[in-house]
């Protein structure tokens, strides 16, 4: 059953008044792929200290912030740190990110939204030179803290 | 190259100011993946009028209207339409999303940010049941207006 | 005397620090006036799918949660739960609020921006075939929590 | 038939593209009642410079630029001119708003939110007095340029 | 060292979890300096009741509820309280801002942004008719709560 | 004459409809000062990647985007250009923006907001190490477009 929805089929921001205030921690990864001379451009920007993952990483953080207001049952949260971490592969860049907050309610949203406005925001740096790049494998990794406990996705490296 | 950056290395957003005003579309397409018995729960909330897809293709429009805010280097554009498209399959729903404007820049960025966010507000709306679900995929499938001209991605339907 | 005015006349930010925090509910109603032909309209769109509550729905929590931003002097809050419920009366929509928090201070000003940003979405929706439409009695209804205790206004239901 | 639904139901931002570039303006009018005492508080805070309706002019023309942001299918627009008229009656505060664009768009739902948000500031800095405050009579009076010409609303000085 | 960025130099928002939840106040200052005819026109503004003063009050507080939004690396924070204050001198006026916040980290950025927010509004309303205006001599005066205990700035008055 | 007000003393929105649509210019510049060792800090974490001249240079560009939603009497504008440069000196960071539209309104004030919102986010990023930062000089340099024609501030350089 899905709780998002009243008694009328209407969507909610879901009643979380007596949950747990706890320390939560969600860990998001995913990918954005691209051509390898694409990835090769980003390279030799960094050289000369045009960085786009510098761009990406503040892009992530302050898309990070502003989750509640662009996911629309989102609860506000005062997030406590955001980080985030790329993997620049051939042809792939792999982005992770580390939220946490003190709240009632997770921050699995808050952490997946960071990796895909970081991953849009690498698209829009690089998108004059390759139409082509796709964003991909979005997914939650690893969460903490709440009622339900620790989860750890299944086969993931932590 | 890559045309975000001055001559120091910073990222900048990228003057436009002599640019063709033009009537621009992009088309973006994704997906995100689920459990077959996430896809039912989504299809029995809607028949009882609770509907994952009406919110998600609402928070994909309004989502698109904040790209600009959102993506460092975006520039602000006016948005003159905004739609999008769900295919509710087995184990997957496929988000389409088309936006216009008439302006200097294109709106791949806009028809982008329309797609993750739409799919970020499912994730969000069936989190509470499946934790596994992956959101790929997100491309540019079609560009219009401006001086690069007409581009349709290889190999996809439009 | 009005408090939301420092010594030299100026409006501030009241001062709550040491203000006790609480679980706060407020509960606001209004309606939006229109002709039969406009209900008419609403209810026949609702049956194609077509939902303009599901979105005025949308419109009034997303609202809810910018309400520190856009009513100048007031305090941001953790919203920790906004539903709210429409009654399609003949020529009426009557649209409610329930709006909860743990704070320092009340919600009814989240409440009451539910209200009227669901009305104002509702208004949007359907202007295009009728621009008579009011929007009116819109007031609170119930307060719970925090120093002046359980407030309900005279003469109506809760 | 309400033109913000796309062939499957789901709401969109209309398409207007190719709609006209003119100027367009909108006038709104709503009321704010209160008790006479509270009516007498906000005169005597004026008199002490601590001036309500300057806040709500703020507030109100504020409000107004955010109106795309808030009414889920509004289309971004840049105002050319907002302004706001208060009539500070004996148990009400009459609040008209005159708003313009250059644009393809009419703007009757900035010049709605401005007379909302207005209201709504108003009630925020007057609740600890007054409880009972009503907001309504929010309506459209006047409205030019675009396709559907000149609308006055029946029976309303202009 | 400076702690906002992780070991592979990106910039993070510091991790504050655990940090302590007090009471914490920030004093900032600031002047925005004109010719004495513009402020010999913003008094006489005043005098008919168009009051620049009120704006920039208002522009300073709605921008350090923004703090945590336009500072790329700011903590999101529920402010309990803030005000301002204004010395209008012969050729400056002088702003004050005082913000408060129960919360784990200090409010410096919150007090920081409302002053310069507030002088950016004055500079706005008068640079019709002065464009030289200069803001300047932006600085924290207090600081009080958490860890670093109290702070003021040496040979400031408080 | 202060043009910021209406008839009755009440801040407005100046009506610009029928402005001129140009292409439009402007440069400001500032500095925060610092103490030597912060600027020493500020280059050792950059030779080591960790730079806070691109957070801050990320920083003034979206701050510059948020302009008209920030100082309450803005107009909306397009932005089509945003560029900034950080000098490093001895115990002061002098920051210049270049801002251009095409449109009705001057870009002055979205020039200064890049440039203090750059330096705020300096500032809160060295904090920990130097409580002593001023902000100061903020000024507008040159100014393009527009019926006020080309206007450079008296002994600047440009």
């Amino acid at each position: 059953m899905l709780t998002h929805f009243n008694e009328k089929g209407l969507a909610r921001m879901v009643e979380v008044t007596s949950k747990e205030t706890t320390h939560r921690v969600a860990v998001a990864r995913g990918s954005i792929y691209m051509k390898p001379e694409t990835i090769m451009a980003v390279k030799n920007a960094a050289i000369k200290k045009g960085d786009v993952i510098q761009v990406a990483q503040i892009g992530g953080i302050m898309g990070s912030k502003k989750t509640s207001e662009i996911i629309p049952m989102c609860h506000p949260l005062m997030l406590t740190g955001v980080d985030l971490n790329f993997d620049v592969l051939e042809s792939e860049i792999v982005i992770e990110s580390v939220v946490q907050t003190v709240g009632v309610t997770g921050v699995e949203m808050e952490a997946l939204t960071a990796v895909t406005i970081a991953a849009l925001t690498i698209y829009d740096m690089c998108k004059a030179i390759d139409k082509e790049m796709v964003i991909g494998n979005v997914r939650l990794i690893e969460k903490m803290g709440g009622k339900s406990g620790h989860y750890v996705r299944q086969g993931e490296d932590v």
